[in-house]
C-alpha cells in the first residue's frame, strides 16, 4: 500500500514581505500571500490532489494558507488537525529583527551560522518581551517544552514525535494527507523523508504556496525523493529567491 | 461546574441574498455575509467569550464564518471538529428553488408547512439531480443516512447523537465549544436544551453572525433560558427580518 503526502509551505507574510525574522509571532498573511495561498489550492484542484485531512501549525499564516488552499479545492470540509509541533522554528531573540540589520550587525558568518546551522540557535528570548509567547494562551500546556529559541536540530527533534503519532496513522489509514506549515518545520520533515544529512539540509529551500507531493511506500519512505512541485517551474525560481534574502 | 457553549448561524449566503432554498447546497458567503463573520469575531473578542473548541457542519458557509470569527478573535488555533450532522435541513426537492416562487406556486398554507412544520418534510429530491448531495466524495460514508429531505423532527433526530458524543464531552472538559452552524440545525440544539415544545419551535428564529451564548449547568441545561445575544439589539431585529422571509 501507498500513500500520499502533501507539504504546503504559507504564502508571504507581512513580516516576510517587510524582511523581519519571523518564529512564533504569529503575523498575516500578506496580499500577496492570500494569492499564492489560493493558486495552490488551484494546483491542488487541476492536478487532482485532493487531501483527506488537514495538519497545521498553532499560526496563523499556515492557518489561513490551509483554509483558502481547500477552499478554492472545494476541501474546506476534511478534518483539520493543529499541533504547535508543526510550527516554525522558534527564531529566540532575532524574531521580530530586521534580516538585513541582523546581517549588518553581526556579519555574514554569524548570521548564516543562525540562519543555516543545523545545531547553532541564536540567543534565548527574554521571557515577557514583546516577541516572546510565554503568555500565549494556546502554548499554556507547554510547560517546560514551550521554545525560547530554536536550531534545525530542535524543530526535528519536536517534530519526530508529531510526525509519528499523528501524520503517520492517517497516512497508515490510506488517506492524502496535507501538512501546511513553514519553512523551517517543512525542511525538517523533508530532511526525515529524504534522510538529507545535517550539513546538506542548509541548502535546501522550500518555495511557499507551491504544494509539494510525496508518494510513500509502506514504510513512509518516498518512492519520489525530493518530492514532486506540482508547479516545478514556479517552484525553481522560488526557491532561488529563497536563498538570496537577507542579500 | 458550569460550562459555555456558543452558537453562530453562518452569516448571509449568496442564495440568502437571492432568496433561494439551500439545504446541503454548498454556496459560499455573500461580502455582507463576510462582513457578518468578522462582525461575530468582534462580539467575541469584545465579550471576552473565547473558544476553546469549534465544531463546524461540512458545509462552507458555516466553515468560513468560523474561520473569519476566530482569525478576529484571535482563536483561528484552536481544535476543530466537523459533522454532517450539524448541516443545515435538507431540503429535499425545494433546494434551488426560489421562495418566493414557491410560495406562489404552492400557497401559504404548503409553503409555511414545509418551512416551519416540525414533521412535514418537502418531497424528496432526485438522486442524480443538479442539487443533490449523492456524489458528492464529503458524504461517501453516509450510505443510508443521506438524507433525500428532512423536517426539523429530522434534524433534531441526526443531531442529537452527535450532541450526545462529541459536543457534551468537550464541555464536560470544561471547554468553551463554539458551534458554527446553520439556521435548522441551531434551531434543533436550541429546541434540545431550552425544552421547547414540538409547536413552540416553529416561533423561533435564530439571527446570523451574532453569537449566541448558553451558560450550562453540569446536567447541560441553560442557566440562561433562551441563551444570550452578545448583541442583544441586532439579534432581536434579525430575528424579525428571518421571520418574513419569502414575502
Amino acid at each position: 500500500m501507498t500513500s500520499t503526502l502533501v507539504l504546503l509551505r504559507h504564502g508571504e507574510s507581512t513580516w516576510n514581505a517587510e524582511n523581519l525574522f519571523t518564529g512564533w509571532v504569529d503575523v498575516p498573511l500578506s496580499e500577496k500571500g492570500e494569492a499564492e495561498a489560493k493558486r495552490g489550492g488551484e494546483l491542488l484542484r487541476e492536478a487532482g490532489v485532493l487531501p483527506d485531512v488537514l495538519h497545521t501549525s498553532l499560526l496563523r499564516r499556515a492557518i489561513s494558507t490551509a483554509n483558502m488552499a481547500l477552499d478554492v479545492a472545494d476541501r474546506h470540509w476534511i478534518p483539520v488537525r493543529r499541533d504547535w509541533r508543526l510550527n516554525e522554528r522558534h527564531y529566540g531573540a532575532l524574531q521580530g529583527k530586521n534580516k538585513k540589520q541582523t546581517l549588518e550587525t553581526y556579519g555574514e558568518e554569524q548570521f548564516m551560522l543562525w540562519r543555516r546551522s543545523y545545531d547553532t540557535p541564536p540567543p534565548e528570548i527574554e521571557l515577557g518581551s514583546e516577541f516572546s509567547q510565554d503568555a500565549d494562551p494556546r502554548y499554556a500546556d507547554l510547560g517546560a517544552d514551550l521554545p525560547r529559541t530554536e536550531c534545525l536540530k530542535d524543530v526535528v527533534a519536536r517534530l519526530l514525535p508529531y510526525w509519528e503519532s499523528a501524520i503517520v496513522p492517517d497516512l497508515r489509514a490510506g488517506r492524502t494527507v496535507l501538512v501546511a506549515a513553514h519553512g523551517n518545520s517543512l525542511r525538517a520533515l523533508v530532511k526525515h523523508l529524504d534522510g538529507i544529512s545535517d550539513d546538506d539540509i542548509a541548502g535546501l529551500n522550500i518555495p511557499t504556496g507551491i504544494p509539494l507531493r510525496y508518494d510513500l511506500d509502506e514504510d513512509f519512505k518516498p518512492t519520489n525523493p525530493g518530492g514532486t512541485y506540482l508547479d516545478p517551474e514556479a517552484a525553481e525560481k522560488a526557491a532561488a529567491a529563497v536563498a538570496n534574502q537577507g542579500r
